[in-house]
């Protein structure tokens, strides 16, 4: 029921993956009698692995989060939410509410054990392929141990997903030195180095989450929050200029004619959508964000990521990793206490 | 003596700029052997506005700034300094080490009167011209106070420089709900409301500093720093890619050739050497950061900035503002104990 357009994109999008993966699966949480119109446009025989279950209510866009989480048990988001927790769907999707998906998300799959937290992550593009930051919007802030649980979320997921073994994470700092940064980030650091079963290279600046330098970026949800954003202004910003420069005359135009073909590819490359569908981790379950922007096509990447981490079982993955932190920390303390 | 390059940049652009400005006077300070080899390329009458001054020693880039504080008294950044504080010079400009450059500036200048720490701002590119975002990175963090300070900077910052009265100062945050962000910026954004001599818009969102939606915006250092680099971090990669498109094949070579113009404007709007000169202020005197690696032409830009900061009297003003500020609160303070 969630983004911008609502049934009219989720509902489209959903009959398009079923037809592109055959072993797919949705169930359709919202207003029925909201849902049924779109789905009328798309007969054809994947329709039997789509399902419909009603949900009377709706999370708002603006609704405040703690507010959703105390009024609205009947909405898609708290159904749907509902459906993974009881093992009849694995994943959740979702346009809607970043803020109610999460605090309904901790509610009602619970953490991981070992993750205080859960934490935002997207890929991103950069000159080496992708980097996935985290976090990216999911708290203020974050304390040390808080950003150790990030760099193991980080390391798993490009890990799976990418299918990348031992992947490079990095801190995010304001300056490559020791000395630098906040408390936290130095007590992360030692943290993470100390875990042992992350590849950790260091202090990252605010350019290598486009460098290719690292396939993690760590950094606390303020940071990445205002990183991407500030990308997204400037991309903005950008893609102004770039068609003003076109539009200045007319050998400009001609030249932009012209340069059509090519000019469709750079947005294309520079298009936020195409990695549309950000990762909630840190829950038991898989839960997708999509862009309450996103259109058909978007949207559909949003359902292909829920569909390949819970096909490679992201959050188990997750756990395995943290409870070998655990034991680690664990065996050191024993051995510790025995040399005493 | 500072930067990538040293005196071969920094004289040349000095004589450049007695050239450009009739009333300018500039003292060159540093290694007098190591500056007139490029001093004699320049010959002209505007050089009987120039002097030497030695100093013998240098502060490296990579030194520590807490080293450089003890242990570099005789370098030509101390020095440069110096002059200023003995009102034998009106700005100091450098293109070396930032954090030595911060700390020295303390140490020899002092800060203004109400101002507890400096910071760092420059003008960015935006829709609408340009906004000037604060702390850009010469502190890790800022208590709400430090928040109120910077936008009183930054709001005399873009009154005198850009000839714009009542300049508009937005807060930099992850969401524009009142409930958002840490403690300090939710406080500031009080303390700001109640200073009354600042035209304050509330939050912004990353994306703003692009946006011209205001022209001060204000944040702690981390993630000044982290907007500033992401973001030249992004422009790295897509003049990558639009040079890698614009070369795929015969064809595209050829619409580049015939783009030329277009590419070169283009380039040039993006160059973030155009706006180079960072500001240090609130200290008591202007200093002049310049990027280590600008060339000729860039860091005569900031010859010109720091030629403006001392012709318009910036930190007089902002002393002014502060002064209202602590004027305004001890009158309310004075108000609520007649009122009691």
């Amino acid at each position: 029921m969630g983004g911008d357009f609502g049934p009219r994109v989720t509902v489209s999008a959903a009959c398009d993956a079923l037809k592109r993966h055959p072993q797919l699966r949705i169930i359709l949480v919202g207003r029925t009698d909201d849902l049924t119109p779109y789905l009328r446009r798309h007969r054809g025989n994947h329709l039997e692995r789509l399902e419909l279950f009603h949900a009377q209510d709706v999370v708002s866009m603006e609704e405040k989060p703690s507010l959703a989480l105390r009024n609205r048990r009947e909405s898609s988001m708290w159904k749907a939410l509902q459906l993974v927790e009881e093992g009849r769907a694995d994943a959740c999707i979702s346009a809607g509410n970043t803020g109610a998906l999460m605090a309904m998300g901790r509610l009602v799959l619970g953490m991981l054990p070992g993750i205080e937290r859960p934490a935002i992550t997207a890929a991103i593009p950069s000159l080496k392929g992708h980097s996935y930051v985290l976090d990216l919007g999911a708290n203020v802030d974050a304390s040390a141990e808080q950003l150790l649980q990030f760099a193991i979320m980080g390391s798993v997921m490009v890990e799976a997903i990418e299918n990348r073994p031992s992947p490079k994470v990095g801190l995010l700092n304001m300056g490559s030195e020791e000395n630098k940064g906040t408390d936290q980030i130095r007590e992360a650091s030692k943290l993470i180095q100390e875990h042992g079963g992350i590849n950790f290279i260091g202090y990252l600046e605010g350019d290598d989450l486009f460098s290719g330098r690292s396939d993690v970026v760590v950094c606390d949800g303020f940071a990445g929050n205002v990183a991407l954003k500030s990308c997204e202004g400037l991309s903005k910003m950008l893609v102004r200029q770039v068609q003003g420069s076109f539009r200045r005359n007319l050998y400009r135009r001609l030249v932009a004619l012209l340069a059509t073909p090519i000019l469709r590819d750079l947005k294309q490359q520079l298009d936020p959508g195409r990695l549309n569908g950000a990762t909630l981790l840190g829950l038991r379950n898989v839960v997708i964000k999509s862009h309450g922007g996103a259109n058909r096509v978007y949207f559909g990447y949003a359902i292909d990521q829920a569909l390949e981490e819970a096909r490679l079982n992201v959050p188990e993955r997750i756990s395995g990793l943290v409870q070998r932190a655990t034991l680690q920390t664990a065996q050191q303390q024993a051995v510790g206490s025995k040399t005493r």
